[in-house]
């Protein structure tokens, strides 16, 4: 008789009919009758659990009966068909034996827990079916990511997370040091003989390995010290960056478009009993969002032509809190319209004013905007950025000049431009946002395992 | 008329034979003749380059003859026979296009490189063959890692990089502040309120997972704040963590010895002229290395066997440098002997002296010994150390306090016993040390894209 999991159990159900299973697991409600009882049981391998039923025919029935939620357990018992749900497996139990007990005071009895009280109990909250469900689609996100890349050739590279370079602009960086505090402000005595901070992206690297493999990714975390206490900002979080040599901006849309609703099919495939729980614990419209996602053409406007729309909506009597201003930045509000009542369909923006973009964005020859596209999705907002990258070295320096950022320090990424530069692009998402997306769930704290957030570092 | 990669161009060959296609890529080198010339051209994507060919029937010859080695260029041309070796694609070319020149100073000329020089030049070097094959190894090998727990039904956990607690012991890790440096010191007024420092393992918060979703495994950087300069010592490098709950020893080794050697089967099967070049570049014997670890059984002693061996043979002869002794540590030298003399084939050490192991692990009956296992492997010493951890509440506060760990602050990690709490095991590999052993290559620095040493944080 074989030891096996909830997920071969469901996966071989038929098969396992009328056989003797042992399973090994906890105990999530415990409901006894006079006679019976019925155990709620799951190991975390599979969203769908089996309910354990016991009678007092079995030897230990008092001690069974006395089992209380939380303790490990393990179970053997003979496959059942269900009355309730002929797709949920039921073991009637021929033992029980407890693996490891839980007092009465175990936080996660079973009835509804707030968000916030499971946040403070971050070390147990996988345990709840809601976290169960998110952990599981972030694990199958995360290899839908990294399959989605390598069947198509990228290469995965990891790039470094401590740093020297403090290219994307100084501030909102955390700081690595070893020195002790009073030789703080001496960093040629420390680790690395320089200041050095954790990275806020991988892209600069990732240019240099794209112009080698011309066709790579990144998957790593990625850290930003800003002090915002928001539903979307995270000090620590992960991030994904392709690059692509000999690709340009409109090459990217296309890639943008086929990753995104490749990612979405293969969670919606693989994770169906999840999303559907996170469906109904999100208020409904999860699943509808995501197959309309699949099924939908993503727009492409470019900055000047939605500034236009949204000045048009705005005349025809849409009240927006801030106005949208050509060579100016949108606002959520913008976002919300362009994706959700004018295109109902994602939207890709591209051609943005050069000023509020970065300095490594290709500039276009209308001496203006730069190839910069932002992904906007309904329900969420921006989901990707990416660009064409600025190749030709002359401009490219010009720009730094004009922004301050030191060519002497960078002269590695400036150089990828005189060895062999071409066109090239890649974009940025962040995982978690993807997360927010994919589950509904609509707090940055409860799509990572231990949020950082301004005064919170635990566990 | 298709623009194809050279992964492409090699897997379609038969196909291909006789039609027109074009490429991108960059010149690794530049063979010239009055009437004709030879591009060895490559565009990362694949370890096998074609050989383009072109004659002076080719408009703009001269042009094209004046092409340096470093140049990105387009090519189009037939696909034709290959007179030198039938799997190495030939392009007789109809067109050279230059798409980004390269200088006569390029850093990269066509001959033999120090691997010291090509640190220094890191930003260049994965376009090196060296490097193209070291780093698809990386890639491929952290691809075969994912897939292989996917496949069994682990979930995949992100553990946090910022950490506040301290608990593999103080010392060697980098602090994380947002602090300037005049207010070093008052920790209460940084970004979390608290001291807080970059993580050295996730297996304490990967603990609190598998409780709950009894198989997952962490892949992700792990950060060491060591002073030491040695070819296996980098301050940032990649960790892969699983942890099984109802795992115990046995099984643990069971699982370690089936992952290293099906990591090494899928490498093999994928990267086969990456390793050819590797075994050449690395002095031959690679390839027999990795054949052998596939088919060999994994010999398995305890801590005392091994030392009874290691005592035997110094009194017949073998001259240790460090006496091996019950109760002590082993030596690299001792691990060598094991390995490549004693049993000739990979060998689990178990059940080691619990003064030399951490505090979580689980203590056996004798008193002495706690169930952890060294993996050792011909040819590159320790590449896993894992454990079954101690799940008895009693027991593990004893160590803690024994070893002056604050119960107080790991509350959450005791806790775990306390809660359903459960046999379970776990190990950890150091991703670049597979690297090394997959590779040849017998420096950390090598077979990480940037790598951060005491002093080195360049790029």
């Amino acid at each position: 008789m074989d030891i096996i999991t909830t997920r071969e159990l469901k996966e071989r159900l038929g098969e396992l009919q009328g056989q003797e299973v042992t399973l090994r697991g906890w105990i999530r409600n415990h409901r006894k009758q006079k006679n019976m009882g019925f155990i709620d049981f799951f190991d975390g391998t599979c969203f769908r659990n089996p309910q354990v039923v016991y009678d007092n025919n079995l030897s230990g029935f008092n001690e069974i009966q006395a089992l209380r939620v939380g303790s490990a357990v393990r179970v053997t018992g003979k496959v059942v068909p269900s009355y309730k749900d002929p797709e949920t497996p039921e073991i009637q139990a021929s033992a029980v034996i407890l693996e490891g007990d839980c007092p009465e005071d175990y936080p996660l009895q079973p009835k509804k827990h707030s968000v916030e009280f499971l946040r403070e109990i971050a070390y147990l909250r996988p345990r709840t079916r809601l976290f169960q469900a998110v952990f599981r689609v972030r694990s199958v996100a995360a290899m839908a990511i990294h399959s989605y890349f390598q069947d198509r050739g990228y290469v995965y590279v990891h790039t470094p997370l401590i740093t020297g370079n403090d290219a994307e602009g100084a501030g909102n960086t955390f700081t690595v040091t070893t020195l002790p505090p009073d030789r703080q402000g001496h960093p040629e005595e420390d680790f690395f003989g320089k200041p050095t901070s954790l990275a806020v992206t991988g892209q600069l690297e990732g240019e240099t390995f794209a112009l080698a493999f011309s066709k790579i990714y990144t998957f790593g975390p990625t850290f930003r010290a800003e002090n915002s206490n928001t539903k979307t900002h995270a000090a620590e979080f992960w991030m994904i960056e392709p690059e692509i040599a000999f690709m340009d901006l409109p090459e990217l849309m296309d890639l943008e478009e086929d990753f995104l609703k490749s990612i979405v099919s293969t969670v919606m495939e693989k994770c169906p009993d999840e999303l559907k729980f996170l469906d109904g614990f999100t208020g409904g419209g999860l699943l509808a969002k995501l197959t309309a996602l699949k099924e939908s053409r993503f727009a492409r406007v470019t900055h000047e032509e939605a500034i236009t729309i949204l000045r048009q909506a705005m005349e025809k009597g849409t009240d927006f809190k801030f106005e949208p201003t050509y060579g100016g930045d949108t606002a959520k509000e913008h976002e919300k319209y362009l994706t959700e009542e004018y295109f109902h369909s994602p939207v890709f923006i591209y051609d943005w004013p050069k000023e509020i973009k970065a300095f490594y964005m290709y500039q276009n020859e209308d001496g203006k905007t730069v190839s910069a596209v932002d992904l906007l999705v309904p329900g969420a907002g921006e989901l990707m950025g990416g660009s064409q990258r600025e190749h030709r070295e002359d401009l490219l320096i010009s720009r730094m000049n004009e922004l301050g950022i030191s060519t002497e320090e960078m002269y590695w990424y400036v150089n990828l431009r005189k060895f062999g530069g071409c066109v090239h692009s890649g974009f940025g998402m962040g995982f978690e946002r993807l997360l927010i997306y994919l589950t509904g769930v609509d707090n940055i704290r409860d799509v990572i395992p231990y949020f950082r957030t301004p005064m919170n570092c635990d566990f």
